[in-house]
């Protein structure tokens, strides 16, 4: 099923059933109103949110309406965690790379991952507010999964069973403040403002067999200002499994219901995929040219972030936000 | 006012109102259940909370009954932030020292901090579980302040204005996993795993004047198998005020309701006030005689930290926690 959070001026938005095809929403109201709710009690709630969502696709829902993204909050307006894995070690070593640093053997085997904030999750059509184009803004088109339980020590098989729903991300990063911040060693503050994610969040199931091993086989369009920068598979090139990050996560505590875990910038070898961020891109330029030619975003930039289906339907919808200057 | 979150085997557990003495308790029922709807919507609520205080303070509360502050969770016992700075930077001068390393100038103006967990909190009581004493298991006791929004942007002293509650924290830490995981320069995930803190959060007027320039100007009590290791005093020495930490935190994005902040490790310069965490001591060892000698803590130890006001009353009751092997 596809869920997502319609504004309604709360903080926690409505809970609304969507149609596979997108088209049709329902309000969950007598079933949840949030979707923290639902992930709380998840056993108790999803099954009744499947009937509705099997009505709906079938058109019978009666008071079903037209679904608009642009309503939308995050699926999960807040959330109690957000830990982002760097899980594509292609965009570690090319990063690496353009600045002559060598990537530890330890990356190979432990995932680098940070805690992001999570208390102000923007929705897939809200601006990018930023006071400064110099701190260098960029997008980081990634694949994001909300989590169940999953105790202190769980394998990577028994965190992959924890994995409830699956939708896309734009976890923003401010780059010329990344690196005073890494050389604290403390992670990201500053530099990792507020993230957007996808208007639908959908269980596994909706992605059929691409869904395979904690990983989503299916290419994440990136669209930056109307031209197709990114065709990245985001499947067979994810050094860890959402399954291996989450594990990694509840290595010494538990993970509790409602975590949002990402997968880090998708990133491909072949580069003729294009990219997924914009460091990314300059990192190319760095090591062919010796220097980087691809500015950040500029305040009006547009960032556009979808995955198609094997069916050719946009899975998640589409992340479209517009880069502005706080006011 | 003093607020506690009681355990009802619930993931948020109920909202009571506890006497300023901490001798008697009372529901919340009727004005709010849980205390992130009470940080909110603030202005609303906490009035009314305000006169069932008053009322239970002058002993006329018709449903009081003993507060036990081993039937307490965290008073937030998940939060949607959870942002810990290292504001005494006598703390940051020592470890640095203990192995030979600078102190960078900027550390003096730019906050050190840390994103970590929030979705699983302990409650003062609970014990902490670990699963191999090897992991270096060690307390760290501090001063914390939950905050209502505070905009983008905002100066230190708007952020001040922003403060509600004030609370204890144990920010247990894993030593021993730290290293590896500062080298990764993305912060920490394995080696801070839950974080406990004091049975009840109080607005900051129960502190009277002790509470200025966004510092707690009183003692934090540090007793490691009842032997008293600390007895640090949390105002003066710290560099930045919770002003300042909050104010770092949301230079780039919106600090939400409810997000908990945290003073890091208190420590004074003059080591006869002993210390609020092993490492510190250890620092202090290896600065004297070349190598730490005190070992971090094993199973079966116990931690106790606890503040006193002016009137010598315990202020939020004490953190009292025992160390436990995982099952």
């Amino acid at each position: 099923m596809k869920l997502a959070t319609y504004k309604d001026s709360s903080r926690d938005g409505q809970l609304v059933v969507v149609s596979r095809d997108l088209s049709t929403a329902h309000y969950a109201t007598g079933i949840a109103t949030r979707l923290q709710q639902v992930l709380d009690d998840w056993n108790f709630l999803s099954p009744q949110l499947q009937d509705l969502y099997e009505t709906l696709n079938q058109g019978k829902a009666r008071h079903a309406f037209p679904f608009e993204p642009a309503q939308c909050m995050a699926p999960l307006p807040r959330a109690y965690q957000w830990a982002d894995g760097s899980a594509f070690i292609n965009h570690v070593e090319l990063v690496r790379k353009a600045r002559n640093a060598e990537v530890p053997e330890s990356f190979y085997t432990d995932p680098l991952m940070y805690q992001g904030g999570s208390d102000d999750f923007m929705g897939p059509c809200d601006d990018i507010v930023a006071a400064d184009e110099a701190w260098g803004i960029d997008f980081e088109s990634e694949v994001a999964v909300i989590t169940s339980d999953v105790p202190m020590g769980a394998s990577p098989e028994q965190a992959l069973d924890g994995i409830r729903l699956l939708m896309l991300a734009n976890d923003v990063s401010l780059r010329n403040l990344i690196p005073d911040e890494l050389a604290k060693g403390f992670g990201f503050v500053q530099s990792k403002p507020a993230t957007a994610f996808s208007p639908v969040a959908v269980t596994p199931d909706e992605a059929g067999d691409a869904w395979t091993g904690g990983r989503l086989h299916l290419t994440l369009q990136s669209t930056w200002n109307g031209r197709k920068v990114g065709m990245c598979e985001a499947g067979p090139e994810m050094t860890f499994s959402f399954g291996q990050l989450i594990a990694h996560l509840c290595k010494t505590r538990n993970v509790r219901a409602g975590s949002v875990i990402g997968s880090g910038t998708v990133s491909n070898k072949d580069w003729s995929h294009g990219y997924s961020c914009i460091a990314e891109k300059r990192a190319i330029e760095t090591i062919e040219n010796g220097a980087p030619k691809t500015a950040f975003m500029k305040f009006g930039d547009t960032i556009r972030i979808e995955v198609k289906g094997k069916d050719g339907q946009s899975l998640f919808g589409a992340i479209e936000q517009k880069v502005v200057a706080a006011r």
